[in-house]
């Protein structure tokens, strides 16, 4: 059915439909805007803060499809800005209007096992991993891992239990079903060096760009900070760069796509590992909106609107700050910063760890 | 009335009322949305390019006193993108929530004899000029400008009668009656080498900061382009510079005021004349959307809410070049330009001479 759509092309006018309402559909409203487009969100929670800047809402279930029908009928192209679109979902949709990323993007980043494989069959590196369906097949994988590993669900939205690191016998017994007896993959443990990122885009013309790779930090797993440029080689810039540009390509992928990359240094010297990719506009991307003339939002937009992709070019060096929790009622100081620009997510409630806003800090691009 | 509501500061999540919906108000919208807050867009047109892209919408003429008092009940600011805001409108709405900037920077530009008087009291150099009441008025001042002059309305608003030049008796004469009778002002005809306009904003806190100096070409009496830098000298761009923020701080101005100015080269050498002042974000300052941190809009936004302004340093040259009628077709020859930035406004209708939106070409800066 895809290909009765391949090529429809967006007009200014044109409707983008949106599913997910968070700031990242909030982002994605905004660069629409600027285009000339407009947008429609449908969201299930009312409080969405991408309701604020669009023309058009639906507070529905992503599997109502009663909903989801007359959405598709009033929108020209139609994106998400959450990985877990449900697969049924995806697949309604993509009969009526063309769904950009397709469906082969979501499917393959929503299943640990199915990722790895994608990537591992393509010749992308990927730290050894097997499947896990029982207890059984945990015992018996873990020699193969030297005995330790990280235990993960294969799908997302099994809450809370997180991603157990397995180092001794006693953390391997029992853990399958603590993790909810679900499909698990487990992971060789990687003892990185560095986590990078990149944001690389694929027009509906098959032309593939990637931006500057993006060094990314953690603070209670939320990702906290995003410097770029890395501090890594200029030859392991131009590798982490084109990972991600084959990947998009391997998945004739339209649209914006995160890539998180590893940097591990061992007897066979210092490389990547991909970690996880996101078949979205990515957190570690957001430095592009002040640093870049095209921001991934606006080049998001345009790939899957069917329009040329804009310049990756990068004007200045960055370091972009997530505003979590609390972390968002200092918005006056920054604001204040002479060379810091900040974004508010419109989010009516702080909560703990919560994604409120964040701030690009420029500083002039090293020779 | 005013001071009491003085100081009053927004907050994320805070409301900014709108008058206006066209492509300013669309850009201020977007602008504040960056920063959290939210827009209410009140304005007569009902295909409103803003109402694309805001949480709420008034459709009601601005002198509809009933729907005013409804829109400055659920807002906490109040602002504008044109400076024909009716002086009731305003005086009304200023006795119930800030409105900022504040009505006599309105009152001021609003009419060509006041704002000339204004200017030339504070010492601001302008054309000559006297108030022309009637048609012996003309005659009478005639010969103190060489028997030349442009005559133009005091007010805006009376429709398709331009501004005549007046070069010989025959231009003349009934030339009081051909431009309605209403009252007129006649100004020196000014032989100028350039036109340029300085973009400056004044906050809450009485921070004044003035983006750098634009060169503007019009064509059919329309802007065309902005050009930055303005092929002047630094010693003029320091001076242009000057001249807008004094007018700012003499206004007790809040928010982001467009400054027009002629150069003139004549035996007193190269000078500057005030032409006009336009209380409101500018169309000579869109350039700093892509060539700045901080854009005109999102300047205005911080004014009027009240937050700190932020930095109008420049990162590259650029050439604003409006899009108007049908020259706003060829937006996919735009977009696939290397180093162009393209704005469309959402508007349906393309007609002659309508601004339909822009492009800014950037090019690294001199050093």
């Amino acid at each position: 059915m895809a290909d009765v759509f391949a090529n429809r092309r967006l007009v200014p006018g044109d409707t983008i439909g949106i599913l997910g309402g968070g700031q990242l559909g909030r982002m994605l409203a905004l660069a629409a805007a600027k285009l000339g487009l407009k947008c429609h969100v449908f969201c299930p929670d009312p409080a969405s803060p991408a309701f604020d800047v669009v023309a058009a809402t639906t507070v529905a279930d992503y599997e109502d499809f009663t909903a989801l029908d007359r959405f598709a009928a009033v929108v020209d192209v139609i994106t998400y800005e959450f990985e877990n679109v449900p697969g049924v979902t995806a697949a309604h949709l993509a009969q009526r209007v063309p769904v950009r990323p397709g469906p082969h993007g979501l499917e393959v980043a929503q299943d640990r096992l199915t990722e790895k494989t994608f990537l591992a069959e393509a010749g992308i590196p990927v730290a050894d991993f097997v499947r896990i369906d029982s207890q059984d097949d945990l015992v018996a994988a873990l020699p193969r891992f030297g005995g330790k590993g990280v235990l993960k669900t294969r799908r997302l939205g099994y809450d809370g239990k997180g991603q157990p690191m397995i180092r001794t016998s006693a953390d391997a017994t029992g853990a399958f079903a603590r993790l909810g007896g679900v499909p698990q993959i487990l992971e060789a443990f990687i003892p990185f060096t560095k986590e990078v990122s990149v944001i690389v885009a694929r027009g509906l013309d098959g032309a593939v760009r990637a931006y500057d790779v993006a060094e990314n930090r953690h603070e209670h797993h939320i990702l906290k900070t995003s410097t770029v440029p890395a501090a890594i080689s200029e030859a392991m810039a131009a590798e982490a760069r084109r990972l991600a540009e084959t990947i998009a390509r391997l998945l004739d992928y339209i649209g914006v796509l995160g890539v998180e990359m590893f940097v591990i240094s061992d007897e066979k010297g210092e490389r990547l590992l991909v970690n996880e990719i996101a078949p979205r506009v990515h957190n570690s991307g957001h430095w592009t909106a002040d640093a870049c003339q095209v921001s991934q939002f606006e080049q998001h937009v345009r790939a899957v609107a069917g329009l040329p992709l804009g310049a990756v070019d990068r004007h200045a060096d960055v370091v972009m700050e997530n505003r979590n929790g609390t972390d968002a009622e200092r918005w006056r100081e920054i604001l204040a910063e002479p060379a810091a620009t900040l974004h508010l997510y419109g989010k009516a409630e702080i909560r703990p760890g919560r994604k409120m806003g964040h701030v690009n800090r420029l500083r002039p691009m090293k020779a």
